[in-house]
């Protein structure tokens, strides 16, 4: 068994870890850290999922998990990587699901962030985790930064496209997004009086997210490639739904299209490319799925992906990149995976 | 005109009396004050608003309020009875909506509120404000204490019970409120990650709103009352729903329990009495409207009533009682108002 | 491996046996059927369950079910006896989860129904499926007819509280339920538009769930009950909340009380007993648990229970009752058991 | 006074038609009519507004309106336009709400309608009503097709900035709207327990309003546009957000864009251009109000509008386009409006 612990375990996106390594054929969960919750137990944040696991919160100290062969770190950005620099050298692989990592360039992180690199030193060595496109990467690797929720979806739909004969370099993104995005806390404008019957746009041109974007989609297709990118908060709490649009000269053959996504997510255990419905964050909730559309519009391809933000945007991924890590079968232990 | 100032305006009780005041024929809203928003335009925190009310908060200070003929007081238990001591011969009236001045026994207070009381000297001296009970109490009122959302709800709903034959003294009372009736703020547990999809209890046999129900229904009966009370918080962002039942010993007549409750509301512009459909919160949401509809069921009476929490369980109900101590039209001003 | 059939599996609970039964350990689901779906795949209608199972539905019929160990019906009240006595003698175990052979009184039935018992000769040779009270009698059960969601809910609350030095024989019960206990369906009352921001009592004092729990809980405290139950539809989907109230003449002991309900349930692995916090609908949604609170408030008792209305309230109890007929481990292939 | 109808009373946006007109300045309500509710008492089916209106509804019959000043048509598509005829010459004006008489092409019409047109001789004579762009043609317009909720957004949004320098013809339109948008009835797909934590795009390259869009961006900018629209379903009741994209081949100039905006809506009383804040649903809900919000982010311009669906996108747009046919202020009888 491989023994795993996971930092940040009463946030929402750690506390599904904890449930799928919990449960995880080959993972042995031996410690569940965090800062403000440390001292309670995990089943009384969680009692629905008391079933899945049962322990103290421990105060996170890089000591206690010297040793263990995977820590997974869902904490907030700047903490994260703090944690990761600390945990260096001292456990055998970090899968870190924050942002601090996925950017190799820190002034691109400081202006997009808002804030000092917490631990420069560390960048460039981790590994993108999205192993759709980058898969082969994560062989062994042994620092994981693990894609985020709208880079995850608006990158699996766009990335094939990419590829089309005549495609443009241009994508614009309009995303929406539950409020368990924005992790567990006191917040007036996460408050359910504010969020209920209510739809807004938010950080329009700023999101972090955007730049990881545009990397991953320019590493993937080899060219430029510029993301506007319109994030939207909607009155459900978990799930991400992303609509991309990119405008050809001529207009695309839509069986062509079809085709090229399939050929692209064949061996994928977790894309879903539709042809006869169109996807709903319903369709993939509590699964590792991510579910794309495309649809030729008149000049334009219209893709749609829908994915389980705290899964395949957080905690699923995560393991999924832990299994590609650890030369597991990469829908080991994930709801949702078909083959494999 | 009457001159009048909300403070608290920012709150969600508070913005629904600056509304109200703002569009009242006989009121002028000279100031709208605030804490923690002072100094912020009072229209870009409810834009949606804006056109009923433009201006800016202002710090709260009793000297700039000198001289006005009514003080709407929208704050928290605890501040209000602070604001009113410093008000108390500087304004012509004092509306106050929190539980501060409601409960004339100081020690009674303490218990239930869990502080000690900011002001006791005003113990006493309040008038309750609650119209279709104790409206006659309100004439020329100079401090009002207006009652609680839940209170509201269930005295309407078991008053007229008590006095039909046979009547038990003791009144169960489940009720149900949206987020909105705990103000607004940041907390963990009203985050819409948390409240979306759940429903629970909460201050089982604690809540501070018991008393003043028993206390009212006593005062009306002329008998002593027992109240079990349950709250809930469901996803909802405003309105109360209460469902009492009153167990007899022989089963009440229907029809003699309808003619009692429409006897009782006669002249009450504000109360529904229903006999062919139940009351809903969406049924009375924005208007100051209670519906109640008593059902007999075997040897029990269950009656249920709806209210909008803000409105006629708050700021609709403060200027009900302000029309009534300045001996206007009860239904001035307020939207769900017949005859009157 | 024990072969099943689940028939009305495009309904929600229907949906919720496919995903229990393709995943428990014991069971082979061979077929899955239903009515206005034949034809359609499964997992176009739940894309979210389809790594759980794929099949097309068929269309009900008894000659094609012949021979199976064990058949599920989760078809509305009515359709579910008809299919019932198609199937006897035909199948080993017939599981129905609806409310048609609950009652063993056809004139109590159609009384409360609404209409002729579709299959009066089964009437009294089904067994009522409440694991955690009656729980011996379904030992080698050939007809089970599983408790509603709500009788669930309000008999676990009540049952102990019956049994205490004192304890009167009036119940009284409100409920909240979510929107999936109506079925799947358009219905202008269920739509989005009508649920939203609302919360409505529904079917005051002719309830049909009403005399089963009288039925139940009468049998089990071994004398007579009454029952005035409420029930309310609240904007949720899933989740049932009870609140029900006993009063006494003399206020019960806390430390008895609590000491009762943890006895009554030792040995139940889906009931949590709690006296540390509150029952919620998000504590058990996904789960087969119940938790219940009993909490004193003066001379009142009052006990608060949540299950999730499609598992505990539905699906997860037949399928606790079909282990407990096949001699399985209780908890076998559920989520939230507890030892076992 | 101007005698009104109402044709449709018993949908959401009828019923906020009964609700405007009711306490109009100068329109006098003398019927709401209806099909599958006549009969019924309007305040029994809209019990939170019954202090507003109080009628029967009565079945729909053009010579029962022979002669009132202007009858709204608040019917689905299809229906109306078969009224609408029925109606002409026996009634002063004819305000629709529907789409049946905004397209002048009856071929286009009937290629994204997806029906024969109920009454081709009607096309090319109403006026098409969305004052803020076309308001010069409403003065005395005898039939007036008011633009619809999705195409009024987007136009607001748009419509500036195609006069831009260096403009393209291209816009892609993302929207968000609730569930009264599909209006009153009975559908699966529109249940609570569907809707419900789900987030959908729906008719993706196929939505009706398409054309609609482009044919008023074109007569507004002069030239050809082309219109990529993506609609969604969100779980909300009312309100739309839409957020628009058009790509520069250099960057505009961000003072420049918005001054523009303002000086196009600088006499529109219903629009609210923002510069420091982004518009959202809950601002505007209510209201008449459409808020936008341009944002300059790199070579692309995204403008972000709100509105209110059942007013600005339908009721409030139909009595403000009343207002301007009778030579009435603009903001008349209208919540929301600044100046007029």
């Amino acid at each position: 068994m491989i023994e795993t612990a996971v930092v940040g375990a009463s946030g929402y996106s750690g506390a599904e870890l904890v449930g799928l390594l919990a449960t995880h054929p080959r993972a042995a969960l031996r410690m569940v850290a965090g800062a403000a919750s440390a001292g309670r137990r995990w089943e009384d944040l969680y009692p629905a999922r008391a079933h899945l696991f049962r322990g103290e919160i421990q105060a996170f100290e890089a000591a206690s998990l010297e040793g263990l062969d995977a820590v997974f770190l869902a904490l907030p950005h700047g903490e994260s990587a703090s944690a990761a620099a600390e945990l260096e050298g001292r456990v055998g692989r970090i899968i870190d699901l924050s942002g601090d990592l996925r950017l190799p360039d820190r002034h691109v992180y400081e202006r997009w962030y808002g804030r000092d690199h917490p631990a420069p030193q560390l960048l460039g060595r981790a590994v993108y985790g999205l192993p759709e496109l980058f898969g082969g990467d994560l062989e062994g690797a042994e620092i994981v930064a693990c894609a985020g929720c709208y880079p995850t979806a608006v990158q699996l739909a766009a990335a094939p496209a990419l590829g089309l004969p005549g495609a443009p370099s241009h994508v614009v993104a309009s995303a929406l997004s539950g409020t368990s995005g924005a992790g567990r806390k006191a917040d007036l404008s996460l408050s359910f009086s504010e969020v209920f019957g209510n739809a807004r746009p938010y950080r329009v041109g700023s999101h972090q997210h955007t730049p990881e974007m545009a990397m991953g989609l320019e590493r993937h297709a080899g060219r430029g490639v510029q993301v506007t990118f319109v994030p939207h908060l909607i009155p459900i709490e978990r799930g991400i739904l992303a609509t991309i649009v990119l405008t050809f000269d001529a207009a695309p053959d839509p069986a062509a299209v079809l085709d090229r996504y399939r050929r692209a997510y064949a061996d994928a255990p977790f894309v879903r490319v539709l042809a006869d419905r169109l996807p709903s964050v319903r369709a993939v909730a509590g699964t590792n799925v991510c579910e794309i559309a495309p649809v030729v519009d008149g000049g334009s391809l219209v893709v749609v992906a829908a994915i389980d933000n705290l899964l395949k945007g957080a905690a699923g991924q995560a393991v999924q990149a832990f299994n590609r890590s650890f030369g597991l079968p990469e829908a080991m232990g994930l709801p949702g995976g078909e083959g494999a």
